[in-house]
């Protein structure tokens, strides 16, 4: 186990990263920059003196779209032969914690918003044509992401699907809160929960693409800067959720990412 | 006229914005941050000194399709009721002079891929629900953007329209060099040329969506930050582009943005 973080120390106001200590009390916080060269600064924080954020600053995440059989299969979607991406912009990144908005648009509501549950990861080194055989290499950890999107608003328009403002309100890409570094994703299990009730529980294992062939993909496609997050996809079990809601994903072995959905 | 610009300082390899002189032969350097705070340094650098960049780090580029009447017309498009746009990721960003390179997926080649010269939006101020008539004060100014395409990735995939990919490539994204921040888009032509051949000559004024309606809608599903730039959209006279070509995307009144095209 090796769980990173981003946060703020509440004393200094400063942002930095640190790695959970084995018992889950502490934090020690690191010198030098996370994702090139630093070492451990042996002060530890509690949890109570640090706020966390999500833990890198994407210079783009990607989701995936139709990645697991499951739903494929409940979709009547087709197998896909490459990976089916979108961007979601970096106005929605939201910290574990932070509020959910259910947003309005200029003429009114935007409709049913609901959860995805689903496992990113977080790639680590700059990433260019890179093999599937080699992929691993690139990928620093996995995190948990809720995918959030505005479902209503992606088929609003017959003659365009609205991907890109369907992902990217505000608030609508919370990740974190931990990177978890030593952990393969073959035996994960993501799961979402509204207000403590389970409503997502899927096996990494049946994802279309792993993630290795995704990053590879990806990588001939545009350059993967450190920091850059791929949420893989999500799978059966997505509803609308509501103000008040508490939507937690949670993938063990990871940690647990919780939110609160709020009206605007 | 005011016609801003960033740019390398040869010398000192230092980034920084500057102005260009009325004679169009020197820049005046900047002290300060050019999209908060910031005071001119009386300092002047001729154009042989300085290596002209994109002309901000948008933390996203925002294109929209769909929004001048005549391609509508001429592609049969039923006139949206709401902008309808994507994103162009930031590793797809190039300064004027660079070269965009067709790219090769991990499969093969990616087919036909096409230039749109646009008018580019550069915004000044945060922007969140911003209504039409204050929209103007949220415009930093205008750039020209090459918005290139992959056009056959677009629809590649029957069951998802793939708009992030098309538009991400590495090098697909080139903008500037200038930043007019004393000019209206209602009298402007946006022209691209094909190995010195105008290929393509529309106006502005023949929008579905201006400037300050596009930056309003935007604002109500987003957060708009200083230096994100909006791409309006092109129309008329779209052609695929090949290896050694230039092209060069002209508003008179704005400048040049001139690339050329490389095979891999």
């Amino acid at each position: 186990m090796a769980k990173w973080c981003r946060f703020i120390n509440k004393k200094t106001a400063e942002m930095t990263y640190g790695k959970l200590s084995e018992d889950g009390t502490h934090v020690e916080t690191i010198i030098g920059d996370f994702f090139a060269d630093y070492k451990m600064s042996g002060v530890l924080l509690s949890l109570e003196e640090i706020e966390l954020s999500y833990p890198a600053q994407p210079s783009k995440m990607i989701g995936l779209w139709n990645n697991y059989h499951a739903a494929a299969a409940q979709q009547n979607n087709a197998i896909p032969p490459e990976p089916l991406y979108f961007i979601k912009s970096s106005n929605s990144f939201l910290e574990p914690g932070g509020f959910i908005k259910l947003p309005k648009t200029s003429t009114g509501q935007v409709g049913r918003v609901i959860y995805e549950g689903e496992l990113g990861i977080v790639v680590g080194k700059t990433a260019k044509e890179i093999s599937v055989a080699d992929a691993k290499d690139y990928i620093l950890g996995y995190t948990c992401v809720n995918d959030v999107t505005a479902l209503e608003i992606l088929s609003k328009d017959e003659s365009f699907k609205q991907w890109t403002r369907a992902k990217s309100y505000d608030s609508f890409g919370p990740f974190g809160p931990w990177i978890e570094t030593d952990v393969s994703y073959e035996n994960l299990t993501v799961k979402t929960f509204i207000n403590g009730r389970e409503r997502q529980s899927y096996p990494c294992s049946d994802m279309i693409f792993n993630p290795y062939q995704i990053l590879s993909f990806l990588s001939f496609d545009m350059t993967l800067y450190p920091g850059d997050v791929i949420a893989c996809g999500t799978s059966l079990g997505v509803l609308p959720i509501k103000g008040g809601q508490l939507v937690e994903v949670e993938i063990e072995g990871i940690g647990k990412l919780v939110n609160t959905v709020q009206d605007i």
